[in-house]
């Protein structure tokens, strides 16, 4: 086996971690601090897509800096890496409300994308944060692809989320022990779900 | 099993590796058009990681358009994805050189990012595209981090490319049939190497 590269000082990620703490939740802070924990620790090594941007007008007479340029809508989620040798990807959505969440930010593409993710085998899930009631879940996308597709409703009910998903544990490190939550759902097979 | 989502126009995708064809070699866009298709036909989900762009100047006035930024250097690797449920993560390389590819335009955050992979359970590896031979070659990223790490040579010889990787086929569609070379390195019990 080859050795773990790129060890960092745990004192830098404690000390980043105690800054978060102290300026309330961030969701997708959270989450990327978890995944440098998680990757110190050797757990696993995933990775957030860097948002894609349409470049209009670059300077090359200034080292190629970018003059002009837009956000484009992401096609694929927000994380993907590996895990337990298998491929994980994932998409972290948040709502104020305390009773459902809305379809409204999640594009078709992505659930596309998370369909096809499933279809070859590999681990595909949302992490639900409802904000008001500091709550976050682990839900399988299978789940609410299928209640997207269906079109029946525009949002999906904190009670489905709750039944349907796995409450993820909140601590001071990692911020998130989401991947405890993955590994009751898709390695548990006691819990595993029928994917 | 649920059903394969956004299928494309076949029309449209020949129709574009025809025009890719007549622009003579692109060895990225060989690859995205070979993912395009290999999505198309079921066999894989890969994407490109977008390049990670760091932020200076945005005008909101402008609907969030993007005024002044720059680009980061990539410390994971070009794309990843999932195929035959295993997790694959890869980095295109390319050389005028018919002799051998210099280790220069390697970063060492690569280096690091594929060790994770592979300690992790992935697969990684590199696509060399040796341009003046016009020949491609899948050489597993284990390789090519001993001999980086090891510090001794700046670059990896054709022939240590050639003796230790597999020759990626080219043809009219996929571009490149790089998951033909993926099934004999990683998946054919025969020809497996020791990973």
């Amino acid at each position: 086996m080859i050795n773990y590269p790129n060890k960092k000082n745990t004192a830098q990620i404690n000390n980043s971690l105690h800054n978060f703490a102290n300026r309330g939740m961030n969701f997708e802070h959270a989450v990327n601090t978890s995944n440098s924990y998680y990757d110190e620790i050797k757990r696993a090594i995933i990775t957030k897509r860097p948002t894609p941007i349409h470049i209009v007008k670059v300077d090359y007479s200034d080292h190629g800096r970018i003059k002009d340029a837009y956000f484009e809508k992401q096609s694929t989620a927000d994380y993907n890496g590996v895990y337990r040798s298998r491929y994980i990807d994932f998409e972290c959505k948040e709502t104020k409300s305390k009773t459902s969440l809305s379809f409204h930010n999640i594009s078709s593409h992505q659930i596309c994308h998370l369909e096809k993710v499933i279809f070859h085998g590999g681990i595909a899930f949302f992490l639900i944060h409802f904000v008001s009631l500091g709550e976050i879940y682990l839900l399988d996308a299978k789940i609410i692809c299928e209640l997207y597709n269906r079109k029946e409703r525009k949002s999906i009910t904190y009670e489905t989320i709750k039944t349907k998903g796995t409450l993820v544990e909140q601590s001071y490190m990692p911020r998130l022990k989401y991947l405890d939550a993955v590994d009751k759902v898709y390695f548990d097979e006691a819990q595993k779900v029928n994917i």
